[in-house]
């Protein structure tokens, strides 16, 4: 992200906004923001008392009587001032004498209004940077003025704009609204409750809309898509918002690819014309083989660093530990290869990357300086034979001055730990200076073929669904159910932007039966809070098929913007605060008793005892 | 509203999706829904498995080959099939030897497969008039099979898209999203609660943006606009939703009349092509006029029977109870005209419209028949002298065959009963077959000029806010704040289409002076918890004015339907229930813990004592 150096001066200070009848004679230019990111021109002063923004003047208009409103931005002895609004900025001179500034164009001030006064500011609006998040996030409407700010708003509002077009008028989809008052779902641990004025009754904030969306196939609405608000309770969590957005999709006779197809063509509708085009079809990968190549099912594929598997090279080894990890199934050796890390890392860094694998995977990790001229920095070094180490070059591709990173162990275990440094490598790269991630690719990938079930955490002898029990097995994968659920792969399907996941989704079950089975015989749900939705799968259920992409997470990847925060107009803090208006706040108790509840302090038992 | 007769055969019952690959060989027509009502044409079949809907396929695509998915409408000895979308239906042939059945094209089966089953349908979709709506609620997702279900869903989606591209890209709105998990407003007794996981502490779910759209003219995002999803708790009320949508607007240097061209030309430039299209400007009266002339701040202008005062014709009456009210201050003789009163009204109806003045207003109501070759049927047309008779047939402009309805009092009694029985006999006059109200008619009407004020229900010599506090006086009353506060009139307007208010709005207090004063010192409100807001205004808030129009509502009147309920995908029943899902549910109370609330059942008190 790199913005034209004038417009942070745009915000330097916010003073009294101002209405001018006014005549232009000379003035200096100024881009318009917004018309320089749109095809088309809206009418930014229709219906206002302006007739034009404080952007917009250009010497064509010379000799014009207009009418502007803005902010003044200077002001000199009374007879200079610049004024601006979120457009731009324009020279104004209050008639004196004859004077000549520079500049192209500036406004002859025939009457002029003061429209409102202006406090001093808590902070200066310039280069908000300096500022806490806790100080922008409690004068949000100060904040708002930052370019930034109105740049990332600005974009996301015509971003999802051009998505409704490409939904709506190029593919014929529904625009429905679905309710947010809702039922608990089943295990919906994280929904917020709302109490209605029925004792003991509660309503529950969805966290997606996903059983209405299934029923409106059922309904025949059979293309239906939402910029739907969901909720999630998570308590405290960086970056997470207790309400977020997502464009919420769903088709009727649809596969896995007619999905990807239709995502694919809506980022590249959608896609901001200032950056480089969307390029489709996008890369796919399955789980298994992201898993083997990136150690995570959300690859960040902006650069190389992949995962190899060195197991073939030291299947003689005299190695001790290689030789027991290789003896045991799954058993492996892998390693990543960081570019120039011989020039980047230090000592420290080797240090604390060991001291990482070791604490969270109860890992070895060994850095080896494969090629000549380099010092043998591990013990293990002096034990690889000259044969294995040339193999290892062809098969790592390593160049001077790269180290290599092996570890051994269990197949999934390797894996994750080398994902997790490849990703601290890149980072420690960055911050040394090498330019190892293009800020300006954005590189999408689908990750398929997820397994349907994983072992539940509390229990691993019980399932739970990888995704939601809604997701269809994989069509070769449906007698598996049957024989070992656990290897049945889904129809579930995720779309990762430079290692994030922005969507996620799948093809449905649309058979009552089986959705019944999985339910009832493999997740031992209570089928009971979801048997509206089975017995509308028995009145004739079309096959259909979803997903849902996270607008936030998305436009903050597009505006690269250190947080979702910054994507959004007022935002909660991590701790699911509003620093602004301090919310949540206290109730009077007298308030509460129309729904029926009261609060159950800390110290409430005792208290109640003490009566 | 009417719609083709051979549409309501589309639904007569659901049966198996089917998925066929066909060639068509001759067919009956049927017309699509959704592309007759659009302009463009969207693709309806990208990225699915078929490559046609049911209601595309002409005599011009003879000899291709197509993939059709649909559900069974028919099926006759498994030779002859006719096949069913929401686009339209297709007949069908499974070749087995030569038939020649009617229409123009049918398509040959070459390969079919059954993609699901259906159940026996709780109710036939044909005719759904008959159900209860109960029964339709419970089972919606087939009730949104309805012709008039998938109308008004696909109708809705395609006004609020065209609204998206008048703001958005004719006139540089910016879609922003505001959150719904806020604190609770001053006096915001119907909103939702929502605890949090700090003890004793609550979200709030707002009853509209309000705070938030000016807060964002403060930040310089100075045209905004949302669908914005807003609650309110109001317990059981017919014809409510507690989750219902409006088009909220906001933006900064503007005044009344930019605010109401900007409403005109969304409205006119997202009218569904098959209305009759929107005349702008629309007409305005104020509330005063309103008031005096319909009796009511939302009058339904498409027909007449205005309430006309009469008072002049009696100032030298000698009725009794006339000269009375007329010495009265305030007082008047109001009068409405009911055309063919005499030929469509029974004597009965004559007797309940009096006695419900009586009961409801404690007011005397006259019939009057003004015109010649009728008998006087009133205790006082004896009483009224042949030049008073002449007089009230001149100002009423009434016919032969017509009633005069006539009351004496105080002038806004007077109107409030003449506007509600205005209504009542329009009523009745239709039940009787007379057609006063076009039902093609939309008619617009806005209404300004509100008060600012109005004297508090409980204590009526405090004040409340006739609308909000936010409200700006009008700029000829600002001295009358200081003085007779009661007297202000608002910059607050009304949009009202066929006697419902569809919209309102304001422009907004933007100075923190003012409105700390009307806050404060009129309304005596605690201006802590409005802090934010009034800061924001010391912070150079520019002037700006808004307004939010109830898309629910508009839908509603747009499609003609019985009840918003109807424009709904899942609404909720007048209790405020989902019939379908059984929400607000209960919860178990150890899901309550994590929010600090107890439920408090009405027989706690009783019981905790016996503990």
């Amino acid at each position: 992200m790199s913005f034209p150096s004038w417009l942070s001066q745009l915000y330097r200070g916010l003073s009294r906004p101002i209405r001018r009848t006014t005549q232009p004679i000379w003035g200096s230019l100024y881009r318009s923001l917004v018309q320089s990111s749109q095809r088309r021109n809206p009418e930014f002063s229709s219906f206002a008392v302006r007739t034009n923004t404080c952007g917009e003047l250009r010497s064509s208009h010379l000799g014009q009587e207009v009418t502007l409103c803005g902010w003044i931005q200077y002001r000199r002895q009374n007879t200079f001032l610049v004024l601006r609004d979120f457009h731009g900025l324009v020279q104004v001179v209050i008639p004196q004498d004859e004077k000549m500034p520079t500049g192209e164009i500036e406004i002859k001030v025939k009457t002029a209004e003061l429209l409102n006064a202006c406090k001093k500011l808590p902070f200066e609006i310039k280069d908000f940077m300096k500022k806490t998040e806790a100080l922008r996030l409690q004068y949000r409407y100060l904040d708002l003025r930052s370019f930034q700010m109105q740049y990332n708003l600005r974009l996301r509002s015509q971003m999802v704009m051009k998505m409704r077009e490409y939904l709506c008028n190029l593919h014929g989809f529904v625009d429905i609204e679905t309710p947010t008052l809702f039922k608990r779902t089943p295990g919906g641990a994280k929904e917020f409750l709302v109490p209605s004025r029925e004792p003991g009754k509660f309503y529950s904030l969805p966290q997606s809309p996903q059983q209405f969306k299934q029923l409106l196939m059922v309904g025949g609405l059979d293309r239906y898509f939402q910029v739907a608000r969901c909720y999630r309770d998570e308590g405290s969590r960086p970056d997470r918002q207790p309400e977020f957005t997502q464009i919420d999709i769903e088709m009727s006779f649809v596969d896995q690819t007619g999905i990807q197809s239709l995502i694919e063509g809506l980022l590249q509708y959608s896609w901001p014309n200032d950056k480089d085009p969307v390029v489709v079809p996008f890369p796919t990968v399955t789980f298994t083989e992201a898993l083997a190549t990136y150690g995570t099912d959300k690859p960040d594929t902006r650069f190389g660093m992949k995962i190899i598997d060195i197991s073939d090279v030291f299947r003689n080894t005299e190695i001790g530990f290689l030789q027991d990890v290789l003896s045991k199934p799954h058993g492996t050796v892998k390693a990543i290869c960081i570019p120039e890390g011989a020039k980047y890392l230090k000592r420290k860094d080797i240090e604390s990357i060991r001291k990482f694998a070791a604490d969270h995977f109860n890992q070895e990790i060994l850095p080896v300086f494969l090629n000549a001229n380099r010092n043998w920095n591990s013990p293990v070094a002096s034990f690889i034979m000259e044969s294995q180490r040339l193999e290892l070059i062809r098969l790592m591709d390593t160049q001077e001055e790269d180290v290599v990173l092996l570890t051994a162990g269990e197949h999934n275990k390797a894996c994750s730990l080398l994902g997790k440094l490849r990703l601290e490598c890149a980072d420690l790269l960055e911050t040394r200076g090498m330019v190892l991630r293009d800020p300006t690719l954005f590189s999408f990938l689908w990750v398929v073929d997820f397994p349907l079930f994983l072992p539940k955490e509390e229990n691993p002898r019980e399932l739970e669904s990888a995704h939601h029990p809604f997701t269809a097995p994989h069509p070769s994968d449906i007698h598996l159910l049957y024989t070992e659920p656990k290897k049945a792969r889904s129809q579930h399907y995720d779309l990762v932007l430079n290692g994030n996941e922005i969507g996620g989704g799948s093809i449905r079950i649309h058979n009552a039966e089986l959705q019944r089975y999985i339910l009832a015989t493999l997740l031992k749900e209570d089928v009971k809070m979801l048997s509206h939705l089975l017995q509308a799968l028995d009145y004739g259920a079309p096959p259909h098929g979803g997903i849902a992409l996270g607008l936030d997470r998305l436009i903050c990847l597009v505006t690269g913007s250190p947080s979702i925060r910054d994507v959004i107009a007022f935002p909660k803090s991590f701790r699911g605060h509003d620093l602004m208006s301090n919310a949540p706040d206290s109730i009077p108790s007298e308030e509460l008793k129309p729904y029926h509840i009261r609060v159950s302090w800390p110290t409430d038992s005792k208290a109640e005892r003490a009566h």
